[in-house]
């Protein structure tokens, strides 16, 4: 039978590590828009005591995963570019708005704008995912 | 007094909890192609049992960073892409070789490749950075 | 004395032989958000019958230069990359939506809609420069 | 049947007329590193009288087509970059030297090196495909 979005992000979620290691909560599952959110910590830091860039990464990267697979076939990153725009310090809180820019049969195509409490834009990522053609279930 | 490669990648390292949490080694810290290693843990897993896309990003992007900075002038990353090319496994051992594309006083242009134990090639990156013009001391 | 925005579009575009050969008409002169437009012609065609990939590619970084220099400050692209999301065929009338994401002294870094008559999103790029200091004059 | 790589490049080629306007040779039609010339002209300056930045990506973007396609499968371009890192001139000979980087049944990773005829590296570029499955006859 075939998950609704939130199964098929609460089954990635209970299994996924890294994404429960960054603390990801998730906002809204919705299929090619899921919004999720996380709160930068001290352990995330580079050597310039601000977030390192895999911390926004993973979290955009995070985002691309719910929001792919969350119609319901089985998708996997390909290629992605992520420009860092705004340091993030300890305590930021951190959450992915997802735009799905195009969505063919085994193609998609995805951005997400990664803001901070203040509502200032921290990173922009771009995603693309192939679509496998299997189901979640 | 200006400090050697070695001395200002140790620097950062010691500041850099995120590189320490991925368990990042040093191989070779030569300016432009500093190369480092990393073992892959159970902790570091996406929702498909296989290495969060953050986590060779991550590793790759902090090759960036002490490639970069070790000639000795403050540098941050503003545009960077991966491409996963090869699942990554939990006990697989990921080292980064950097090769310096350009640098031209205010941008620095590099790729690494990730390779796993078998010396596959697992993930390409590309970073560029600005370079701050700011010594290290 | 410093050129307006309209003045230094002008000037870059006069001497600019590849946007007119591609038949680039300026909509709004904005700096950092300018919109400009063309139209598909048969020698724009790849070897599929439909625009090569350097096409809209062109239009795009054309936008990049407008729209970043337009702000009075001499800038070149540094790092840019493409979606192509939707064929483009001869005859399209393409019109490209610029967005700034982030300007600070050295960096601008935007994102740029390519849209056909009908309104979809045909590619969708994303461009950063580097702004050299100089002044238009 | 089956066209061999040069068969198929050279169907590419005689309807490609955006490469014959770049004046693209083919040196070298191997699949997965398809090697290929162009001299820049003086139509092909943007506004600082460099060439446009649509020129040596619509060149690599050529490349990539071949060298993807002459594996003997329909393939298309759906993500490119390119980083600009030497300023290219009037009379300037460009040649292209590919990388396959990974090759799985769907999708193509692809890096270009677009070198001047002082063997310097003027721009870099990396290009993923869809491999539709349709073979060339």
């Amino acid at each position: 039978m075939a998950l609704s979005p939130k199964e098929i992000i609460d089954k990635m979620m209970a299994a996924d590590e890294m994404s429960q290691w960054l603390g990801i909560e998730i906002l809204d599952p919705i299929p090619g828009a899921t919004s999720i959110r996380m709160t930068v910590r001290k352990d995330m830091v580079n050597g310039f005591n601000v977030a390192h860039g895999g911390i926004t990464y993973s979290l955009a990267d995070s985002a691309l995963a719910f929001s792919s697979n969350s119609h319901g076939i089985r998708s996997m990153s390909i290629e992605t570019s992520i420009s860092h725009l705004k340091m993030v310090k300890v305590g930021d809180v951190l959450t992915v708005k997802t735009k799905e820019l195009s969505l063919s049969r085994k193609v998609g195509v995805y951005e997400m704008d990664v803001l901070n409490q203040d509502n200032q834009l921290v990173a922009h990522f771009k995603g693309t995912v192939y679509r496998s053609g299997i189901e979640w279930e």
